[in-house]
């Protein structure tokens, strides 16, 4: 019997659909949770536990001793009003499975059944990682690392579904796959009068748009072409009335980086023009800086793997190089403390009916693409813990 | 008999404290209207006349011909919740006399009480002009202007009252008595897009940023030094989260001119400049920029006039340089029209208790200036109408 | 006889000729001072000096005690090769007289010559100074000043000609009638490198850039609408290819203001503005500030006694309010110490041939206004030290 | 026999050192090429031509048909006085082989020396390029296009060394492998004055550097975190002293990018923001933007190729991902016209005595990289014309 027809593809399914419709905003997933751990409880040799709110964490200790391997789904929704043409819409209104963590959780549990009847042959022990709260800062990732739950691993890995790409491709990459995303908040303090008097005043507008154009600079001048940041001003506001200098300002801004180097530089970058401009025309400050999700830095080695297992699950012209992404992903908590791959599941072209991205209220994804990420999952553990 | 004794000080104090206990606000002041027309009602020889809303004209036609001569006070008030250490203070909550004006019309009812009772010496025509609405664009003025009120006048005279100078002192100068003040309301339309996509975005924020930064070079690259002018942005008001690049801002800010020619060079250019920087960057704005009131221009020879009623009133040692100022006085309706100086009385100093400016919740003024300002007010008369 | 017929007319024109013809750079008026103090030694009651090189001094006292007052001319000319149309152009190529120095050094030789025939009739001292290399800081005035020559001087005076103006009007006002002239020298030291590794620069044409953009503000913000300042970029020198990114940039620039309050503090936000740019930038910098001549301030005093001479010698027709200048004159050096009042005679106007300015090669004034520049001069000795 | 034995090591090394003791600048290759010539002469099979000036085209035509396989080494040499510790220095002061061209060449003598031999089991035609002129626009590549030499051929390849990369290690990427190098310079039109009268002038040093400052927003704005950009000023030159606003600026630059369609956005981008910026303020301008060698784009293909012969010659160890470079390089005009790929040979590590980049004084390459690179031409050709 092949790997393919193994795959519980009606429970896959069944079970995505009921996530589907049963979405839960991050940090809020009392019912998915309570779902997954209903469904994995049906599967035989599996430990489970839920050492962080709204988490579930299947162990399955294979027949004889081995390496660890992490697999991790996230299961939180967005909220979005669904506008997707399905039969199975979210029944909790202004709440959606956007991003596709339904079908990420539904694929994960195919893989824990699969595997789960493995046991015996297992050299190793498998982790099923079942996510809160991937699409909110600070994530629910980091609980998790900080619960000690990937102490023990050797490796981890992760898939993200993405609709616009051929429905079962797989794509990866060395190195980056996500930006570091932080913000930052702003309050100038400056001093108001009135508008006929700007001798009087410390203009928090002007000063607010020297650093505007100013912080421009760093990613033109601070940052290597061939390096990535983004620096992006979300909010300027400050005063309400023609004739009147207001006394301050806020300015909210994001930053996402590639690498750890850069995104330290710039932040340092970002406080030193902050502070030079306000000092320079007498103003003060407060900067709150929020380091958001670090990149996912996706090892060698653990890529190599997850081609491999692609060349036998989808074959060569299955596989496609994946771009770096500026968008953040807190699966990077993980391959901060343990070398592992983030890899990418192709759901469907435009042609076909897939064309929405992720986060759209149309967002809609080829639920064929299911078996491939459930075969790709159970491959790298059969590589890893029962083939070597 | 002296001018000095002449002055109907009681009354004058009376007047002015029943005004100041029951003050309007701009384009409101029926109760004040009603209250100066029953006062200037009591005098002889007036024709009264309402041309324009909460205005009243008072005409004495002496029993000679000669020039007409306007004298002009305003009489409204400011949205400000009175603080001032008086035992006569506002009674109508969040209203206040705060700029002098229930002192100017005080004065200018005196004058009327006194040269009505001159008018067998009198060859020409006096017009007293009570005036609404000075404080708020469009202002009281320029319907009275409109109305025609000034069209058969000569000469235009009016003064304004001001703590932090010596009680009585008359300060007065040729040319810009006040600058022109314009407002300018700016939204550009950008193209909103995620923070970290800005190549996606047509950035407002720093289209604004540009605009504010390159609005600064006029004054210090288009207008000359010895000349004046003055561009503050008071708003700017753009998105709400750190992510998202919003799709538009909203700017406003104010001019002050001093002169006609820099007034609508400073209008082009920042017209300019917009244009430019949005089209740069890909954008578009609507501009509304609201020629508000221009400046007061003193004419030589009515300024030379009011020096020598002023000599006569209080002599060479009350009389000082009046500076030009940045702020904005609708007297200019009048000196657009008709040749006319706008001049300054004193009203004590801070060492007495008087060093709180125009428009702050503490002016006070010295009430020992009233008889001074009628005394210049009737003096200008004598000299042009009676003892020519 | 009247004080117009004393005027030695004739004797004016050959000397100012003489000079216009042999005209000399500033520190080097060697020849000039030589017939300066030829022409001066034939006068009587004269006690001549050279303090400073290239300065003459005639001292003339009175045979009764007195005031002690300064009249000033300044003797150098400029590089300038001369267009002007006359019949004495200069011999001396490369140099002119475009600023009129030889008229008021032949003035205030007719002055000398007319009063030291007064002697008798003088109560005070009458100090003629023939003063070197106005046009050229640190000027003539400073080292006359240091030689202690104004010490025991109680006021003085000195007179600018200027074309454009009517010829014989007489200008004046109280307060700045110069401006402080201030210049600057910046070197940035940044960091090259290749122009596409802009990451491993310290780029100085960048920080140069927002330089001048923020010196911009300093006028727009920090200066009040009525009071006067300019800051002007004269040099940006920077690189010489397309492809690397410089090391180093160099700026000048000058910086213009009216009031010693306003001077110092344009001067500490340049500073502050250069210092927290760079250092945001990380690049170094030097920075030489030269003060250049301080404003000219007129005394109220003695400019009330400028107007009562020339209502003498003049008429209230023939005098105007001369207005405040941007220009540099080093007769502030006197007024930093000394009470005086620097005023404007009018020279000719366009339509009959003096429509050139100050230091243009055409530059031409009409000889009719010497006579009226020396009685300005006998007229302020007349009423200050012999009809008193 | 190992295609190893067959590389004519010797010979190569003699070649090599001979080129190097003899290297010519761009354009002025006349005995380089006549050198080359005489070598490629005492080959078999080879028919020679020179369609260009400095060029030696070598058609090799097998004994059977196929396609067309071009190989190219550039033969030029730089204006840099040669600091390297070898025993083979340049003999032609201020010229040196400073980018390993004289490699690049022996290595292309040597694969044609090997593969004339090998004539009768061919099917296709093999041509060597030998290419004048690469390090300076428009480049020697593009004469070669234009007169027809690629226009049967149907892949083409081309090395280049590197110290700093291990010996032997063969790096390869798919997509851009150098950068677009365009240059522009800008000549901006103001109008000068005097420093004190900002109001009469058309700033240019202003103008320039808000050119300055909005193209840097061109890169942080409008071009993609994970595309490439790079926009650097290296010259600004304007003015020469502090008092006088000077008539013009002169500005040059360069722009880097990685992608045809950024390439044509940022040329757009930068012409747009000029021509605003300078209407904005009232000035004219030239532009003179100059497009120089494209950016090298390896195809998918010929890239594969490469790593398949890099997986014979130095197996998977030896073989490593090249990055995007921000350099310029003129195979690109190849590669405009035909697919082909353009990789990388390492030539030694610091640690060895390699540490010095091409174009560096000192730059030196391990000799024991040449039989590598004619390896990997030879493997090629093996690839394609022989073992198919």
């Amino acid at each position: 019997m092949s790997l393919k027809e193994l795959i519980p593809v009606t429970d896959m399914i069944k079970w995505r659909r009921h996530l589907h419709q049963h979405p839960e905003l991050s940090f809020h997933e009392v019912e998915t949770a309570k779902y997954i751990y209903d469904v994995l409880s049906g599967f035989e040799h599996l430990t489970l536990s839920t050492p962080t709110e709204n988490s579930v964490i299947a162990v399955l200790k294979g027949a004889k001793d081995g390496e660890t391997i992490a697999l991790r789904a996230d299961i939180d929704a967005l909220p979005i009003v669904e506008e997707a043409d399905v039969e199975f819409p979210s029944q909790n209104p202004g709440v959606m499975h956007a991003c596709g963590h339904d079908t990420h959780t539904a694929m994960l549990l195919g893989a824990a059944k699969i595997l789960s009847g493995m046991q015996a042959d297992i050299a190793g022990t498998v982790k099923f990682i079942f996510q809160p709260a991937e699409e909110v800062p600070p994530g629910g990732a980091k609980a998790i690392v900080e619960a000690g739950v990937l102490d023990d691993v050797d490796k981890v890995f992760g898939i993200h579904i993405f609709p616009t790409i051929p429905c079962g491709a797989i794509g990866m990459r060395t190195g980056a796959a996500s930006a570091a995303s932080d913000v930052f908040e702003l309050k100038i303090q400056g001093r108001g009068s009135h508008g006929s008097t700007p001798e009087l005043s410390v203009d928090p507008i002007l000063i607010g748009s020297e650093i505007v154009t100013n912080l421009n600079h760093i990613v033109s001048r601070n940052v290597a072409a061939l390096d990535s940041a983004v620096i992006s001003i979300g909010e300027f506001t400050s005063g309400n009335s023609a004739n009147v200098i207001p006394d301050t300002a806020k300015l909210q801004g994001t930053v996402r980086t590639n690498s750890k180097e850069t995104r330290l530089y710039v932040r340092k970058r970002i406080e030193e023009i902050i502070e030079h401009i306000t000092k320079m025309y007498g103003a003060t400050y407060e900067l709150n800086y929020t380091m958001g999700y670090s990149a996912v830095m996706n090892d060698p080695e653990t890529t190599e793997l997850v081609r491999e297992a692609a060349l036998k699950v989808v074959g060569e012209k299955g596989i496609f190089a994946a771009p770096a992404m500026m968008g953040g992903e807190d699966f990077s908590a993980y391959t901060d403390v343990v070398k592992g791959t983030f890899f990418i599941l192709g759901a469907g072209v435009a042609k076909d009916g897939y064309g929405f991205m992720n986060h759209h209220p149309k967002f809609k994804i080829d639920e064929a693409a299911l078996p491939v990420g459930t075969m790709m999952e159970v491959q790298l553990i059969l590589d890893l813990l029962v083939n070597k």
